[in-house]
């Protein structure tokens, strides 16, 4: 190389030096000034937010035909702040320990209102993508028992569901915690439901698959595991659908708060409910049933196995889990629409027809 | 409540809603002017990353005399664009396919330095705790077999050891996964090297332990297991003391990377290393003896179980990848010391006795 040229590529080397020097020094000083902006609106939230709470708690005294102007005023003030670019300056209570367990304290919470939205849209994508391997993998579990395996499960290719099941139920919790971070309204229980199913996918790995002799009565129990789990994906298709045809309605009425991954109302859905309710309600009971027998296994000596037992538990307590918080659920959007009708009843007879909400950005 | 009072509570839900309005607003003109700023810097950052490379080419066809100045100019601009705020503006490759599938495409890179460090720190704190564990899981398990359980392990016992070991290394998987979106440069093998240990705790989790009698010859390996696995804790707790010590020593030298996980130099732990290398070349050895006994008694039909043959196949493997990647971290330490020393010797001959680096914030 000529000497011209190595002066050439040393002015350059300097000059991108400085060049670099400079970027760090105003990145620095916007990460200040982004801290300074983020501090002043942190604090307005705050006080805003206690302010909401504490209004909220006067509301008792007040009487119904106060209670209604106040009442949306605050409803629109909460929207306003929960629902907006200002969630992200509230605090919030951490990554729970679940998280912080597995990911570390890492920040998962997200500011801007469109990247939560994208968090909550594939969550609900990869929940559809798992509704199809909960029907197929079980099913094709059944259909080769069937057609190849001349009735007897081979424990490879079950400890490999359970090793599926095991990741899926543990990536569910994740994902939910990520969710909760963010402000989403999932029950609680839905997430120790998967702590539940974790364990159980855990202890089933341990569970000795017998083969021949007498496969069929061996296998009882991993049969009616696999049914049941047939079932579950078939629930879980038609708890999507609704979940989004619900959303969407949602956000066509302006009233969107898209982080709910439960709760709320019905608008719009009430065909798909009275197949939803009845489907999960079967569900649950088959999977009560399926606990039971196996309990009863355990109990009668049939087995040996410790884990037999502890699956026909895990498998009783997130039933009546699932029932309890299923009901509380349907209770909750049977009170609120019948809330709705009144308010609006009284508010503007008129608009009973349609919607009749403030505008939301 | 009088009809005053209900006034007051009126007007302030009134005023709450209005300074919800507000503030709403202001988040939102905050996050439009806060992304202009960003996507400015971003330009830059990303003109100058493509000079420095551009650069960084063309220093072959440099002559050694020259080399130097140029080399030192780049290497600091690198520093001032890699180890500040501005890392945050450079593109990355996104979180990788193990941390999407476990937690979805949420964002865990870390804006600003100081969090950075806090998340590297408290992955040191983890993998401290993590070699106590480490230690002394196994110890009392082989401890209890010997006082308590009359030589024979039982299956519980061992089957929670193997669930915490899937448990700790998705969370390692997990973490270091996190560390790399965020500019780490760890080996990718120590993170495959966690996948292949969360393959072998599955495997081993459907392992049947077999009990009395003669539980000792039918045992052996999971002994050979668990005193490997004591080993691992020894050499975990040399390794995050040479990784602390070096760590200290670097931001003292004003030089820090603190986002490196290995790699690097050895500044001021020459000691330390004399003592953490044959431990873990010895460590691998056990790795790969353990390996060839678990598959010689696969080979020879001593056993039935695939499950065998696959961990003994794994410890060969991951004990082979450890060898190479230790002894090439080595290999890079050595010729990186002994290109400083020429360096220093070359450029101030006075100045060998301490570093000789350019002053980083």
């Amino acid at each position: 190389m000529a000497d011209g040229d190595a002066r050439v590529l040393e002015e350059q080397a300097a000059a991108a030096a400085e060049a670099a020097r400079e970027l760090r020094d105003e990145a620095a000083a916007l990460a200040v000034r982004r801290a300074a902006d983020e501090d002043a609106l942190r604090r307005r939230a705050v006080a805003l937010d206690g302010d909401l709470r504490r209004l909220q708690g006067s509301l008792a005294a007040l009487e119904p035909a106060a209670l209604d102007k106040v009442e949306e005023d605050l409803e629109r003030a909460k929207l306003a702040i929960l629902d907006t670019d200002v969630a992200a300056f509230l605090p919030n209570k951490g990554n729970g320990k679940f998280l912080k367990k597995f990911v570390g304290p890492v920040n998962v919470r997200v500011a801007r209102k469109e990247d939560k939205l994208k968090v909550k849209d594939e969550y609900n994508n990869y929940r559809d993508r798992a509704a199809y391997m909960f029907l197929l993998f079980p099913s094709t579990l059944l259909l080769l028992r069937w057609w190849v395996w001349d009735g007897c499960l081979p424990a490879l290719a079950v400890q490999m569901y359970q090793a599926w099941l095991l990741f899926l139920y543990t990536s569910f919790a994740l994902r939910e915690n990520v969710l909760l971070v963010n402000g989403s309204d999932i029950r609680p229980w839905w997430i120790y439901h998967h702590y539940l199913a974790m364990l159980m996918a855990l202890v089933s790995l341990t569970w000795e698959i017998k083969g021949q002799p007498d496969c069929s009565s061996k296998q009882r129990g991993v049969q009616l595991f696999l049914r049941w789990a047939i079932m579950q994906g078939i629930a879980m298709h038609l708890q999507n659908r609704y979940q989004r045809q619900r959303l969407r309605t949602r956000i066509a009425l302006g009233k969107a708060k898209r982080m709910d991954v439960l709760a709320g109302e019905t608008a719009g859905v009430e065909g798909q409910l009275l197949l939803l309710y009845p489907v999960l309600f079967v569900l649950q009971g088959f999977e009560a049933y399926v606990g039971v027998l196996l309990l009863q296994t355990a109990w009668h000596g049939l087995t040996s196995e410790w884990q037999v037992a502890v699956c026909g538990i895990l498998l009783v307590v997130m039933a009546v889990g699932n029932f309890v918080n299923t009901v509380e659920t349907l209770v909750l959007k049977l009170r609120f629409k019948a809330k709705m009708k009144r308010t609006r009843h009284r508010q503007d007879p008129a608009a009973q027809g349609g919607p009749n909400r403030p505008h939301q950005n």
